[in-house]
């Protein structure tokens, strides 16, 4: 049943779908190989300019300026020089190896440039060249002869449409962007040109410095899950950021990210959630953007921070790439005043995370040389009348503490405060205890301007109001966290299932031109998987009824089966505790009767006959199907309201252990009550993971199960049975 | 039972209970008259010196350099000029009238200051001087006594231990803060000083401008309501902003927002929300923290937004100030790259905005105008190549469509960009269509810092990134949507309750040493006030429960009637069910015979008899107590999972009116299933709302009641039956 995935997802038929199957999936790499990339020693600009203004002299200007030591290249058939260096007419020309073409000829001269490329053996290039996908049905076309090509040759391509690549530790910048950022360590990856122009051209503002920065434009060939991959193994590179609207491949996406993330933060803000955003994503690159909740569940499973906004993305990129990250989640406040230490404890109890407790020589050292109206326990006040020396005793007080993970100083104008001295301390603290996370809160202006710009320089982040610090060191431990409990289990396995009996079933339903199962066809469906279902056999007869509830055992439910009557109560179609024979036969000719009485055209397949089990917790194992990422399993609080209390959570199916199953319980409210609420026995926890692992299975095996919802799944102390259980299958 | 609140809230005692009623409460006007203190035509300071540094010395020089027009004297006996001005030895010896008294001498010697003042007629004092209540019980003292005395002279006192007061339209400044505010329209009110002085740093380095600033401080006499109440009618005065950690009397402070809110937006940081944060308040002021829940409720039903951190605050003050209300909730974008189109997209849909859909006729000029590649739909995406021309005609489009409430440009650099001249198109355009809020966000740093200025200087809003543009523009919907929906309704009066009947009961309960009411007690009480309660009357023989029996009807319910039994199931004294005479009278039997043998120490006070009531929607109303805001009634999905799921909403008892709790049920989704969920009847909504309005009514007239909880309210499409009342009173 497992489909391959095609590098060109969504677009196989184009040129034959055997033929760009047997070309492009299966055997080849999962992720691209990008180290030459990130190495290059030679540059081509095809379509490089003399015209001041035009995007080939920008860029040919771009690497230049950007202190490329390599060779530089400029192809353009009708110059001879560019900028000051030898022009060839074509890649074939030139005198040397190319290790990357930068494209920018129009739209309709790529495929040939690209051919020509291939040719010379070039195996990078970048495609600046706007006019594809993003147009409309005719550039799609040209996309895909151009990725075509591409392939034949096995180039690899960033683009086309797009800004270009930023590497500040080759160095060279491929881009058409003004300005080239500042040397650092974040990773930036985005999918918007425009975003990616504006928040260099910010970034540089305050000083933010980057090691790669990369736009993906219509994401042809190379895709986020690329230079994710790569970046994981970049040792320039110590945060990986993303700006994305929609991933290429989620099978890909996940382990790239999932592997990076071990290594280093992935922080990742993507757009499009809200439907009027994947509106104006569509209409925007022609992406179909996924639905948010497989988004947040893959984000969750492969240990990416997910940023809310633009400006958390770089709050956290900047404590990430300046700071170490803390051990723990108890955090420290030195202020100046009481206001905005309550500020800040306030952010703490918000953000989940802890007020440090000092131990007892930090408070005596604090009680013996802080004046008395300071406060010593935390937040530390030091006062309004604070120096910097007494800014210091206290800091490095706290910094020396056991019990403090991290800290962070906030500063007030005061009329003997010496912002610029405190800048000088803090940074002097920070490199005597350099493996606790420390940031600040300049509250103020112009008094404090200079004190921000030291604070900078030296790599010590800054903030004019509290909650942005504390809410970046949640964002910290929140990684750590996800780290320390990331449960690498392995995928469960099972020697107990039968899937043949599943296909023989759903054959029936076929054959019988129905999509939704009969309740006993769904229950055998799941006690092929191993899922405990309540007991149902369909009759035929009263005396076929009778026998199976003398097998099943008393007290039995009728219930009439056909796949036409939506609301069997409604129509008297259902019969519930019936004790002995005698109510069976009766029962069932009764049921018979009102459904004839009722719907006089529908003729049911039978009466089911099913065991009346004895009430436990009220569960719901549910699924739904995601493009990108596949089937996600459900688990919440069962019963009639679960529509109205929505107390579900959801993973992705693919790859599931039954630690992540345990944890995925644990989220929901429904836990409580397995746990014994309110005096009652706890349910039978392993026999409920069991059961979701299993219903995983299913559904990942099969996946023309288009809808599953089993509900109410009864919890007992000592197991569980699936009551209803509702199958619809689609091929 | 109505108490009068003592303006010295939590210390009557000090100078004897009676002394201080008489002389405080009740008939003395609840806002003080603050005119005069916003038209001081002199002052005198108090501690005046010519050490430069000294506090005393700062203010005089602060007030000079405001441009006070007034007469400025300063007070010093050693001195005879300073900073030019001739100097007096006491506030009797300036030769012509003072209005204000600003303070700063130390505070051992304020109360013989005051008590000067008060002799010669001053009506105002800002007492800057700290060493109150801030520093113990010492301070405390001393605070009081200053306290008594501008009681006895009807001075009315801001502070003690406050900054000062700024206000840039008398002018003056009296506070010690270096610099003064920029003349501007938002009155800022803060209980931290090094807060107020922060704050007026930053908002200088951005051209934010006030009108009023006042600082808090201790809060002895003059306190946030009193302010609040005075810049509802304060001309230069637009939105009111607030900084606090505590109320000081919430009656006060509800009745001065709830009318301030209807004059303008009143926009409060509250602060000392956590368990942490609280503690930090009063390790600092010595407030006590109210709870979050109540100043939750009280904001909402005052009308006031509630800001969750410093950047919102002054986003919110920035956006009030600077732009008209929105008329409705739809949003239009105009933007130059499609990246940020999506995340402010995204955006508006999470803060529950409306994107704006476009009419005709904008559609058609957006398409006749821009270029082919362009998205005319909200985003409106001008691309990246737009100059102010282009931008100035797409921006005119949507704030003529008569479906756009608000705008917001996003700007990105690119080569072509002018970020000045898009600026200056901008500012035209507001001119033009001055009624819609028109906000931006430039999206970079140095390249677009001239348009940034400009923009502000002409007081448009910008942002760096979309998003808190957006939520901005929330801020303002929610202000306006939350004054439209305001519903004046009346305070409920009600002519059939029965309060002596309650006391009666009380005083049964009390004479028998319990707290806890029995079942029939807390039935009795519910029907004195109009609830309809299921039947429970206490039966002390078989055959009187017999005899209840027959006259409830049944079936019934038999339960022990103890208050030393907390869980009568599990002792064998609940029977349910009960049909006839003979199983009512066993049941009495059995249950009597079982509480002996599981607890023979205890003598049951009867059986109580109840009616067996049908099943209906199960809904919890319960009470909680708050020290500032009194009692809150609370309402919500009742049933044995009610801490489990924790749909409960809260009001204020005081003053609530039939649509607030209809508001209050809406909240909760409990009212899905009120309204008839999954096809069933909808419940009876007015016998619900009367219910609960009575229940608040019994709250409020009997603070004795610590404890009530209906649990469950069984509400039927014909009325209602409250089953299970639990009442504890504490007198």
């Amino acid at each position: 049943m497992e489909k391959t995935t095609s590098y060109l997802h969504n677009q196989p038929v184009l040129f034959g779908k055997k033929f760009m199957w047997d070309l492009c999936v299966g055997k080849v790499k999962a992720m691209a190989d990008l180290t030459p990339l990130f190495n290059v020693k030679s540059v081509a600009i095809i379509g490089a300019s003399n015209k001041p203004g035009k995007i080939g002299n920008v860029i040919v200007k771009n690497i230049i300026e950007s202190g490329f030591a390599g060779k530089i290249f400029p192809i353009n058939p009708k110059e001879t020089e560019i900028e000051g260096l030898p022009c060839y007419s074509s890649v074939s020309q030139a005198p040397d190896k190319i290790d990357l073409a930068v494209v920018c000829v129009p739209a309709k001269f790529c495929p040939d440039v690209m051919e020509e490329c291939g040719k010379t053996g070039i195996k990078y290039a970048v495609v600046i060249t706007a006019g594809f996908k993003e147009v409309g049905p005719e550039g799609l076309e040209l996309e895909k002869k151009l990725l075509f090509i591409c392939k034949k040759y096995g180039i690899r391509m960033v683009g086309p449409n797009c800004v270009g690549i930023m590497d500040t530790h080759i160095p060279i910048n491929t881009s058409f962007a003004a300005g080239f950022p500042v040397q650092g360590d974040i990773a930036f990856i985005s999918q918007s040109g425009a975003m990616l122009v504006s928040i260099m051209d910010w970034a540089k503002s305050i000083g933010l410095g980057f090691s790669r920065v990369i736009s993906l434009g219509n994401k042809a060939d190379l895709n986020e899950a690329d230079f994710i991959d790569a970046m994981a193994d970049d040792p320039f590179t110590k945060v990986i950021l993303c700006y994305i609207e929609d991933v290429h491949n989620g099978k890909y996406f996940l382990e790239a990210a999932s592997r990076a993330a071990r290594k280093k933060p992935v922080i990742v803000l993507k757009s499009g959630t809200s439907q009027a955003g994947a509106l104006a994503a569509s209409s925007h690159t022609g992406a179909l953007a996924g639905s948010d909740l497989a988004y947040e569940t893959a984000f969750t499973q492969a240990g990416i921070l997910r940023a809310r906004s633009m400006t958390e993305l770089f709050d956290l990129a900047t404590c990430f790439s300046y700071q170490p990250l803390p051990k723990g989640d108890r955090v420290a406040i030195v202020t100046n005043a009481g206001g905005p230490g309550i500020v800040a404890s306030d952010a703490i109890e918000e953000a989940r995370l802890t007020m440090a407790r000092f131990d007892k020589e930090t408070l005596d050292a604090l009680r013996a040389n802080l004046p008395a109206e300071a406060n010593i326990y935390n937040p530390v006040d030091v006062i309004g009348d604070a120096r910097a020396d007494r800014y210091a005793f206290a800091l490095e007080a706290v910094l020396k503490d056991p019990h403090v993970d991290s800290v962070v100083v906030l500063v007030c104008p005061t009329a003997v405060t010496d912002p610029e001295n405190i800048a000088q301390r803090i940074i002097e603290l920070h490199r005597k205890y350099p493996e606790k996370p420390l940031l600040t809160a300049y509250m103020g202006g112009m008094t404090l301007a200079k004190g921000v710009k030291i604070l900078t320089r030296a790599k010590i982040p800054v903030f004019t109001f509290p909650e942005p610090a504390i809410r970046s060191i949640a964002g910290m431990v929140n990684y750590v966290r996800r780290m320390e409990s990331r449960v690498e289990g392995e995928e469960i396995r099972y020697d107990d299932i039968n899937p043949d009996k599943v296909k023989a079933i759903f054959y029936d339903v076929i054959r019988d031109r129905r999509s939704v199962l009969l309740g006993s066809e769904a229950a055998a469906v799941a006690e092929a998987y191993g899922i405990s279902a309540a007991p149902v056999k369909l009759a035929i007869s009263p005396e076929e009824a009778v026998a199976l509830a003398e097998s099943i055992g008393y007290p039995v439910v009728l219930k009439v089966a056909s796949p036409k009557i939506m609301h069997k109560t409604d129509v008297g179609g259902v019969k519930i505790g019936l004790n002995n024979a005698e109510d069976v036969r009766n029962g069932f000719i009764e049921i018979l009767e009102n459904v004839q009485r009722y719907l006089p055209n529908v003729v049911p397949y039978g009466i089911e006959v099913s065991k009346m089990m004895p009430k436990g917790t009220e569960l719901i194992v549910g699924m739904t199907r995601d493009m990108q990422f596949g089937p996600l399993i459900a688990f919440g609080l069962g019963g009639i309201y679960v529509n109205l209390l929505k107390d579900v959570s959801f993973r992705l199916a693919k790859g599931i252990t039954h630690a992540e199953i345990a944890a995925m319980i644990a989220e929901t409210k429904a836990s409580t009550l397995l746990r014994g609420y309110r005096g009652e026995q706890p349910a039978d926890m392993m026999s409920l993971i069991d059961m979701v692992a299993r219903a995983a299975k299913l559904i990942l095996d099969f996946e023309e199960i288009s809808e599953m919802d089993i509900n109410p799944v009864f919890a007992y102390p000592d197991g569980y049975s699936a009551l209803d259980i509702k199958i619809t299958i689609e091929l």
